[in-house]
Order: structure tokens, then C-alpha cells, then sequence
């Protein structure tokens, strides 16, 4: 797809989970992969209002998070973790949302490393996983401000939970993805809607 | 009412319980009954987005659940309930939903086999019943991916729950019914409700 | 102001009640005085859907309840207690809500007789009120399908409580009214705001 | 900025808080600077609900308080407090909310007096601040309905807590501000995101 109607597309997942209150002050950030090779990656931009992102505000990264090209702008703090999630998950695009259940959940089980979340008919949305009775294993990673240590954390579990389908940072939100847009918009939505029903027990 | 004054109708539902988080996810299957002999039942496709249908997406299947004519597409995973329903309550349209609050309760309620509602002013939506004095047992059914014992036991227990307006699948969601898409979302919105309240408590 | 009006203002004022919940189900009703003497009253018809009203829905009903001229239609069920509570404060507008949080708050309170709310500055956009010190006392009046003895009933609390602005039906809801559409439904905004805040308490 | 773009800007920020249920039954209150010398700070009027702003519906105030020009009109009840955080902080828009969190937990923290927040990413998006380690003291005022006496407390509290991007009225609400209104808006997005973090804990 093109790079601006990724922008766009993108754009129009912001108005729905600023909707919801999953991206409130400029938190969370989005990402699609416009061309594969050379690594071109269509990236929101930092501290922007995700509920009103307009097209023009996205920006294209290559592969080290240098913006390419003549585009002025700078992109999210958090490019590297999403250069990181595509090469090690082959993903497509690439969303982190900050809603108060995952803030609250990955505070709650940090020292359990993760969060098991099993038995529910709405684990069946995500990739691959063909029954209620699923386990899934959310990872929990403690927050940091070194993007470039954060990043090789990341990695680091990323590798070690091959199986994941998302990441928690602690007190930070979610990060999950998926070879579409439209893909990682519905593990949002199954992640976030699963965190909430952990949580209210 | 015409194929596709019924798509647009369940559309238009499904936006609204998209809203309200009903239907996350891809969750959620919608159906009406286009035509009574032979039967027609006018469904959801499988895995669509409930917040973005369009009257195009619907599907028309038969009595056994095999698409009519020359339609492409694969109907809703659900459909076997769809049609079982249809039969054993006469109704007009079914609509199912995938709340928190009716995936919490139904699990909690699990081994009660059921959960009883009563005295509530809102149980008066609930076509045929005239007093919030009213005890609404909603059956809770356990969850299962195969389809053709799911459809046989749901069978059994609409059988043996002939006054039910609605019953739950567990840590799944909610099935409720009536003689018109505007019956079945009236009684959607207020079992949603009363799952809430209850769950409050 | 004349009917057409009131009917437009009160079909916008569901609209902005159903996105909050407080109407699911066709249930809430609302009305407001065309005309002092003879008093005509534009109501909600019974049983209709509460975000989708139109103005042409509403009904004019006279001093007995009872649809004037040669409009067709049922007005809403609870009529009788709209014309009291006009009779009773000299209300403008008389507002009806079904929210979660009035459902339970009428349960856990009836034994006390009602609710006191007291020490919060919203109290103060309640008409004459103008410190948050103020105490609101909101009587709870058991639920009764005999809509005549409902009346009665109410009728009783309302003049015993001549200070109240609001009553609740115990599992019910929230009734509250007056001089205007704008005051009234300011009235429910607060009321229902006061009654999350004690219900999460 | 001019005078009727700021009035704009804030009338857009009322519908988005009026959505999320932060400024229901005419409560908050928002300001902007539309001149620094002479002060003009343009101001909702008292009493307005917060969903329906219209451009026209602002006041410019002096330093004084006092409505300039022919204008006509009542400024917000709390003018006095805005016009202090103009001073003591050099803000150029200043935001009231009226949250049920912040309600709360403006009172279940009044014997501290005050609330800290710590440890969240979320808290980065305060003006200033570049890491989720960083300790928010949001000092907690008590209620007052002397406006004056309330602002003199208030300048105190601002001076005694410089650090502060907020401060809570118990039982009341949320103030903040920011060098521009999507600076403020921003601050309020993150502050009731992390009061009901906190309150759900």
C-alpha cells in the first residue's frame, strides 16, 4: 500500500482509539511498513494529539529511525521498538496503545514477568489461534527512557516468547501488531478488551 | 422486509454496539430472516469488523447454513446457532454480542448453570414480561469450537428453557433474539445493562 | 415555546442521554409543558427507542393523561407521574433516566428511605442551590406497575419532601425536572454525575 | 492568537471533555490569554454548558475580573482563580475539569493535602517532564464558595508547590494549564487519565 494511504488509514485508527481513551495526551504511537526493501517505515510523529493525526503528519523511517529524505519532523520517541517488533516479528504495521487497564496490569504482575490470559472466546481474534483454550503469554517489560536499551530488552524477550502476540511495558501500555493495519487494530482491540476483563475480576 | 433493508438495519446495529464496545475485535455475529419458506437467513460474514459493515457484506444462507446462489464469502463461524435459535424460538433476527460484563458473568455463574435477574424495572423491555417482579433466568451455556455439538447443546437447553430470552456463552458473550432486529437489539441493550448492574454488585 | 419545538429539544436531549447510557432499552421518558391551561403536556411515546426520536413521535396529553385531539398514539406508561410531578414543583420539564448507577444506588438505599448527598460542588447547579455545603436529600420510592398508586405515592413523597429536586425508583431510575428542558436535563447531568461518584465510593 | 480563535479553540475542547463526561451539568470552566498587557483573558461565561461553547459565548476580562468593553455577560464564577494562575504561573490557557476521580479522590486525599503520582510514562507528557520516574505532587485545596479567600489560598499553594502543573479543589475538580490551550488540554488529558489509574487501583 502507499505510503499516504497508510497515513491515512493510521490516521483513522487514531480517531477511534483516542474515542476510546487508549491514546490520551499524545500517548501511544503507530506504525506500517511502506516498502519492505530498503526498510521504509510510515511512522506517527512525536507528541502529536493521536485523535486529530492528519496524513501529512506521518513520516517515512528507514531502518535506523533516520527520517528519509528531505521530511522535516521528528518521529516517536519509540521508533526503535517498532523497527525492533518488525524485524523481529515480520510485522506489518505496528500499534502501542496507554489505556488505564494495561497501565494498571503491567504494574500488578511485573514481578511475574507477564500475564497469562486463557480460556476466553476472544483470544480466537488473534493470529493464528484456532481456539478459546489458548494460553496466551503477555510479556511484561519494565518501562525505561533508553530507547537504545529498551530496545535491545526488547529484543531480547521478543526472542525468548516467540509465541507473543503483544508486550506490556510497566505502567506504560501495550505493544502489539500484525501484517496489516487492520490486523493490529484487532489485537488492540482484543488485548485491550481482555485487560479490562482481567482487571474488573 | 427486503435482503437488503435487513443488511443495512444489522449494519447500522453494529455500529452502535461498536460504540459501546459490544462487538471488539471482529467479535460478534448479527442475523436476520430474509425469507421464512424456504429459509433465508441474511448474516455476517466471518471476521468482519462490526463497526464498519456494509449491506454489501451480508451473506444469504439457507436452512443448513451453505451460502444461496452464486454469493462468495464465508458466513459467520456462529451460524449453526443462528439457525438453531431461528427454530427454536420463531425469531425474526439473532443478535449476539461480546461485552466484559457478560464474559465476567458468565464465568462467574458457570457453575450455577445460569444466572437469575429479577426485579429490575428494565426487565420490562423484555418482550411478554410486565413487571419488573419478573426472575429472567439467562442459561449459561459452556463454550466450544465445535460448532455442530455446540448448536446441539444450545438446542437441548432452549428447549429446556423454553421461557428464556437470551442465554450466555461462557467467558463468550451474550445471544439474545426477537421477532424484528429492533426487538433483538431492545433486548440486547437491556441485558447488557442488567449484566452490568449485576456485575457492579 | 411552542410543541415542535419542545418535541425537537427533547428528542435532542435523548439523543445526548442514549450516548451515555442512561435510556438503553427504550426505557427513560421525558416531557415538558406547551401550554399552562389547559395544560398540555409533550411526552414521549411509550416504549420508544431513546436515541432515535423524532419530533413528530411526541404525543400532547392533557391534565388526565389522556392524547388530545386526533393524534394517534400511546403516550409513555409512566404519564401519571410526569403530570404530578408538574402539578407538584410546577415543573417545565420532567426528565426520566435508567442508568446503571441509579439502579443500584435506589437498591442499596431503599432501607434508609432515600440518599443524602452532601459536600460537593456540583451540588450547586442544582436551581437555588449555592454552596457545595448544601445536603440533598433524594427520596427513594419503592417501584410499583399500578402507575395510579405509583402516583400516589409519589405524590405523597413529593410534598413531604418539599425540598427534594429529584426522587428515585428503587431499581428503576432517576426522576428530576424543571423550569426548562435546559434546567432539567442540567438537573440529570448532575444527578447522575453525584450518584457514580457515591456509587464507586 | 486573536480573540475569536482562542474562543473557538476552547469551545472545541468543551465538546471533547463534554463527551468524556469531564465538565457535565455546566461545571468546569476554561480560559486563554488573549492579550498579556493589557491582561484580556478570554473566558467561558458562568453557567454554560461546556458541550454546546459557541465562539460568541466568551467574555474578555481585565486583570480585575471585570467584563471589558460593551460586552455583556457573566464571567465564570471562578474568574478569580484563573486570573491567579495566569499570574502566578505565567500560563496562556488555564482548564477546569469536573471529573468523578478527580472528585474522589480530592477528598479521599484532603488530609494529606495533596496526591503524589509516580512512576507513570504517562507523566512524560507534562511540560517539563522527561521521565516516568518522576514524583507529581498535586496539591489538594479545600473547597470554598468565597472566591476571594479561595484565591488567596490558592496563590499560597501555587507558591509553596512551584513544581506543580495541578492543582484539585476537594470534591470539586481539576485545575491545570499550559502555555497554549493544547498544552493545557494535553495536561488534562494526562492528569484525569492518571487519577482514575489511581482511583481503580
Amino acid at each position: 500500500m502507499s505510503f499516504p494511504r497508510l497515513a491515512r488509514d493510521l490516521a483513522d485508527v487514531g480517531r477511534r482509539f483516542y474515542q476510546r481513551g487508549w491514546v490520551l495526551g499524545t500517548s501511544g504511537n503507530f506504525s506500517a511498513v511502506a516498502s519492505a526493501r530498503p526498510l521504509t517505515l510510515c511512522i506517527t510523529p512525536s507528541a502529536a494529539h493521536k485523535g486529530q493525526l492528519k496524513a501529512a503528519d506521518f513520516l517515512p523511517i528507514d531502518d535506523a529511525g533516520r527520517v528519509r529524505g528531505r521530511t522535516r519532523g521528528k518521529p516517536s520517541a519509540e521508533t526503535l521498538l517498532h523497527l525492533e517488533i518488525v524485524r523481529a516479528r515480520g510485522a506489518g504495521a505496528v500499534l502501542h496503545t496507554h489505556s488505564v487497564w494495561a497501565t494498571m496490569l503491567s504494574d500488578r504482575h511485573l514481578a511475574d514477568g507477564g500475564l497469562a490470559i486463557e480460556g476466553f472466546e476472544m483470544l480466537k481474534g488473534l493470529e493464528g489461534v484456532s481456539s478459546h483454550q489458548h494460553r496466551e503469554w503477555v510479556p511484561i517489560v519494565p518501562n525505561d527512557q533508553d530507547m537504545t536499551r529498551l530496545a535491545v530488552v526488547t529484543e531480547t524477550r521478543l526472542d525468548a516468547e516467540p509465541e507473543a502476540h503483544a508486550f506490556l511495558l510497566r505502567r506504560h501500555g501495550l505493544y502489539t501488531w500484525g501484517r496489516t493495519i487492520a490486523e493490529a487494530e484487532r489485537h488492540v482491540e482484543i488485548l485491550e478488551f481482555l485487560l479490562e476483563a482481567m482487571g474488573r475480576r
